[in-house]
């Protein structure tokens, strides 16, 4: 792909713009599902790091399903032509009013309770479920810079309820026919992943009805250059060994699933800013102060979490090291420290890398802002999107 | 006030929603007013907490000014019937063009660093502008119950500049009428203010032209048992007699400004949820979920910071422990962890209390949801409000 030409984009639509390349969507699945040798494979894309209608639409057209997470999520993918087997509901506390709902809808559901087990019990026969079991504690895992880990929550049943949960389904004719497990989310090493995998295809030999394992995602996406590669091969030849060794032993096919989101949709969308002050600190470090902060990306003051910040053109100038912090009157409103950079200059822009994925999603423009406005490119197509978002 | 009738206020409005009290803004307002003894008071409310506009009328109504900090809350501002003398911008990096907008509107503005003041005098002559002044790193603090300080930040200009700047704004015939400063955000220990005066006041007489002082706010909110009762009285009086001093110092009466947001806000607004499942975590403790979480109220996760949560309403049943947390897929998303409440019952109402700032206006909706509603009570009037922020 030819690189972007960010100043007449920014200068066409505005700034700050969020700005999102749908062949890297394509690109990025490809990159990864050659990896998965296991024929009976789905993949889910979890709405819930990019719900744009234009994106959920795009990831139709990639012939995916999807993971939603609320009734909300639910209708955004029913409006962007997902049907009903192409959508997996997967959630914590799901109300009795809610559970009819997915019912009526006929989306498949997977369970993280034993009283949703139980509620769904009282409102249907002779359908399937699945359940999302909780992680062994045992699998070792840096915490420090995986989110949304398994290990601070209290998500999945337990082995212990197992035989009541099979019990409650078989009294009422429905059956378990899915096991789910989440690890935790943007993990860099491989092994947890293993363990992970070895764990949740154990227990799903548990359930006599089982159609589908599902290993949902977690994958780490390379966000700086202290993080690994993530080992796609690895963890992906692992899952197909492990649910071809499983099929065998049932003697039965069961789908594997997995939900990537961030996978697809990190790199595929930047932050276009624009420098309104630059501020000399000391006579080797300058801020620079751009018209985005929190409240437009939130991942840096939330997670701690490191983003590339590059100029958005190559000018030859000298380069010098630069704080990057929105022009709000929030005093920690930082998106990156002492990051070195070409020389800039008020009106010039900058580029945050990788934020297609829990970037708009977050927003919430504070302090005192309006929400980022949305492009998506396809080769020469150039679309507004996300409308609904901005008021 | 009477106690609020919430299952009756969740039936008719729905939930999860905000419900903010008008009597309780101006009780708050009123608590803390009688504590300042110098007379040239101007109390800006800092509308970063919460820019709904139907609050900004009830701020205007109560007759203070306004602090904004970006040029949507200026429009804001205005439209709820501002003008432009009781409007204060202070900020970050503003740009040129932000800045000429800001002379143009005839607001008053504190300049945060020596090319801000470059900016200005380059645009403009024979006007006055203040200047945020960078806070002594001497100054105490403990940061862990803090938010937004001045230790985490380089806001504000050095002292090894004031020469610089009021020979740039000599030479162009503006002058440098005010001093602001800004320690943290939620601090419950009076010392560091006292502190913090003593230095900005001091600060403040190198400056000839001084018209303002302007001490901003920080004050905690006594959001927990723990939280210490922030003492108004103390730090007030102080600020009261660190003004009586200088005016009487250097002959002119100057104004003492304060800049309160959470103080005026904080408990004027809950958050009413509805639980949408139990989850049995062991004989001892149960797992909450309700129809909000960090998509709804962001504190909890952000800052790590505890909001009560009660029953909506007195049943007299036994007492249970629980976590409570938001029904979306993610694994930690906790409004509050180990809480005593009265046993509950999926469709029951759960009530977050002191909310009112620094809520709506950090919500996302995220994981996949709509942003909460809003009502405003005031006596037996109901409206609602904040209909521009949903999607």
């Amino acid at each position: 792909m030819a690189p972007l030409d960010y100043k007449r984009i920014a200068e066409q639509f505005g700034t700050p713009l969020y700005i999102y390349e749908t062949e890297k969507i394509r690109e990025n699945l490809s990159s990864i599902i050659n990896f998965i040798t296991y024929p009976k494979i789905k993949v889910y894309y979890a709405a819930m790091c990019n719900n744009q209608p234009e994106i959920l639409k795009i990831i139709n057209d990639l012939g995916l399903g999807v993971q939603v997470n609320t009734v909300h999520e639910l209708n955004l993918a029913k409006e962007a032509g997902f049907s009903s087997s192409e959508i997996s509901f997967t959630s914590t506390g799901v109300s009795k009013e809610l559970m009819k709902k997915l019912i009526e809808e006929c989306v498949e559901i997977n369970l993280d309770s034993v009283e949703e087990v139980e509620k769904f019990c009282t409102l249907v026969n002779n359908r399937t479920f699945g359940v999302r079991v909780k992680i062994d504690k045992k699998i070792k895992m840096n915490s420090n810079e995986a989110t949304n880990s398994f290990l601070e929550s209290n998500v999945g049943i337990e082995g212990k309820y197992f035989n009541k949960i099979k019990e409650i389904a078989k009294e009422t004719g429905n059956r378990i026919t899915g096991v789910h497990g989440y690890l935790a989310s943007n993990v860099h090493d491989s092994k947890p992943f293993i363990q992970f995998g070895k764990f949740i295809v154990n227990v799903a030999s548990e359930f006599p009805d089982l159609e589908y394992v599902n290993l949902s995602s977690g994958f780490g996406v390379k966000y700086s250059a202290k993080d690994k590669d993530f080992d796609f091969q690895h963890v992906l030849h692992c899952y197909s060994n492990l649910l071809r060794k499983l099929s065998k032993r049932i003697k039965r096919e069961i789908v594997l699933k997995i939900e990537p989101g961030r996978t697809l949709m990190a790199d595929a969308g930047s932050l276009l800013v624009r420098i309104t002050n630059l501020k000399t600190l000391n006579p080797d470090k300058s801020e620079i102060s751009v018209n985005a902060g929190f409240g437009e990306f939130a991942r840096p003051k939330i997670y701690n979490s490191y983003h590339e910040i590059e100029n958005s053109e190559i000018t030859g100038k000298s380069k010098k090291v630069y704080d990057i912090r929105g022009n709000t009157v929030l005093q920690n409103d930082f998106l990156g420290q002492d990051r070195i950079l070409e020389e800039v200059s008020e009106g010039d822009y900058l580029v945050l890398k990788k934020v297609g994925a829990y970037g708009i999603v977050m927003a919430s423009g504070f302090p005192g802002k309006k929400l980022p406005k949305q492009i998506l490119i396809n080769k020469d197509k150039i679309e507004v999107i996300g409308k609904n978002r901005t008021n």
